[in-house]
């Protein structure tokens, strides 16, 4: 940091466990940091660390050329805003990284264009120990020119932080798109243990042919999505048809064995429509048009 | 191959598009390789390339000293062994390659004990044009002794072939609950896309993000294992309560975009029973408790 090239003031409302973390990073990347809580006794270690304390989230707004915002929910994050003004936002640089829907995403963005800022919306993908580290992913949309600015700015609370696209409510999209993905395979591949379990194998014994078979879902992620852009779907190599079979036959194996099979049976439910739709000979990425046209 | 350590003799029995690889497979590695079908008419090429036609299946077992079946199913294998005897079965291996239940699997075997037959039960992972690579995965099960001995055999039709254990259901548990993983996940994939999709994101836009976060999916398979081994599920950056929250968001923003989401509303059902039986603290693993106690 040299005196020519200052790093950006930023301020930071709510000190909830992931609030308290953003804090922490800016202060240990050398940002001027004022903080603001709703509740007063948090935040007293970063004060020991160099950060400012505001009395008013006004007062902690003027204070930050960066204002980041992250609390319970929007409605928590509306209820700050609402305690300050377009006078004290003037120039300033809004981002929310509180969690929400794409919907409230947008709300809050239209009540941030009639206060007159700039203003990104964010949504943390990782838990609070990874923030700050190269690998965290940010999501962020909404002003291209607020994220230029200061992309380096929220860089430093996670490398990995992207740029998805003006519509404030991509970063929520992006958020729930990709943590749908990934619990639906975290139920499948606690539901593989559980079946395998049912017949004493020990879940350690399947370790490294799960391991092996993740390796497969993350060679199918390019293809697969260039076949939902092209909006065709060529059986090279599988058949959707005979690929609902083999699932039957899995669900039928954890039912006979006294464990829930719903969501598997819904994946199963997904393919048949799609092969009712006449996607039989197509491969599996073809279950987006089951998945599209619920019963 | 040397005069004094020739590769064994074996025999397929059935040449659909599977069977015809596992034959032209040996073949290349270099074993004398008879082949029978029921219908005749398949298996020109295998002959050309230096393959025996037998006229029955009782020939056909006699030629060989590993005898691989790969038919339709089950009832079609077992049709294919009522025409064959003990005596034409001394002393030869039976490798079952043909896809069914564990429930199958371990009648078959009670009559391959009652032939007197060293008999192995196995499931090919892979589709037909990997058969023969390194990567190639085939599960066998039962009898140690037999897969020991042949292991280098079987080996020629996947390099990635496992042994997984004495129970003859277990190559098809294997097989069922590593699918189970695989077509959930798959699912997700296409759901996030769906979702992603109806706010107008191409496919492609978010590869980048799933791939990563593949990757967190295959960094969990060990921490996984290991929990359910122990039976125990200490939420450390996680916890059930706060994950199923986040679901029940997506399902709703799935359903409010005109999606499918019975599957996803399964995996939040069974997270919500484990909530319910006292692991709303625990990790994710714990959803096992609610897959184990269906509704
Ligand atoms: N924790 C994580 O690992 C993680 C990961 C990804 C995303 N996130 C997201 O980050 C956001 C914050 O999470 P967190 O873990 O920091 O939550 P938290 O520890 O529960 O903190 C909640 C914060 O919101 C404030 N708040 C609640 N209601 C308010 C209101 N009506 N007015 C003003 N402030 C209010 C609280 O202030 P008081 O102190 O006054 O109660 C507190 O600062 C959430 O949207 C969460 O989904 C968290
Ligand atoms: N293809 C793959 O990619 C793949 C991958 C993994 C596992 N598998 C498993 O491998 C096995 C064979 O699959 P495949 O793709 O080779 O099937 P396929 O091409 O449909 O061939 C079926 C074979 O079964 C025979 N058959 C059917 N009913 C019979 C009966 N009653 N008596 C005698 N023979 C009978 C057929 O003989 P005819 O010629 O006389 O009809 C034919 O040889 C299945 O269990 C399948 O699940 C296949």
């Amino acid at each position: 940091m040299t005196e020519r090239n200052p790093l950006p003031a930023v301020t930071v409302l709510g000190l909830g466990s992931m609030g308290q973390a953003l804090a922490g990073t800016f202060l240990d990347a050398g940002h001027p940091t004022t903080i603001w809580n709703r509740s007063p006794g948090k935040g007293d270690d970063l004060i020991a660390r160099g950060a400012s304390r505001a009395a008013t989230p006004a007062d902690a707004v003027r204070a930050g050329e960066v204002v980041v915002v992250c609390v319970l929910n929007y409605d928590a994050a509306q209820k700050i805003l609402d305690q300050v003004t377009a006078a004290d936002l003037a120039g300033r640089v809004l981002v929310n990284l509180t969690s929400d829907t794409p919907e409230r995403a947008r709300e809050a963005a239209a009540r941030a264009a009639e206060l007159g800022v700039d203003y990104l919306d964010g949504a943390v993908m990782v838990p609070v120990p990874m923030i700050g580290t190269p690998d965290a992913l940010i999501f962020h949309s909404g002003s291209r020119s607020a994220y230029e600015k200061y992309e380096g700015t929220l860089k430093a609370l996670g490398g990995q932080s992207a740029y998805v696209g003006e519509d404030h409510g991509l970063a929520a999209v992006f958020d729930l798109s990709v943590l749908d993905f990934f619990w639906t395979a975290m139920h499948g591949l606690v539901h593989g243990f559980s079946l395998a379990g049912r017949d004493g194998v020990r879940a350690a014994a399947l370790v490294p042919f799960l391991k092996a078979n993740v390796a497969l879902v993350e060679s199918a992620v390019e293809r697969t999505a260039a076949d939902i852009d092209a909006g065709t779907y060529p059986g090279i190599v599988d058949n959707l048809a005979m690929e609902a079979e083999g699932i039957e036959h899995i669900v039928h194996a954890a039912e006979h064995r006294g464990l829930d099979a719903t969501a598997l049976r819904g994946v199963l439910a997904a393919a048949r429509r799609a092969v009712d739709l006449g996607h039989g000979a197509d491969t599996w990425t073809s279950t987006i048009e089951g998945i599209r046209n619920p019963a």
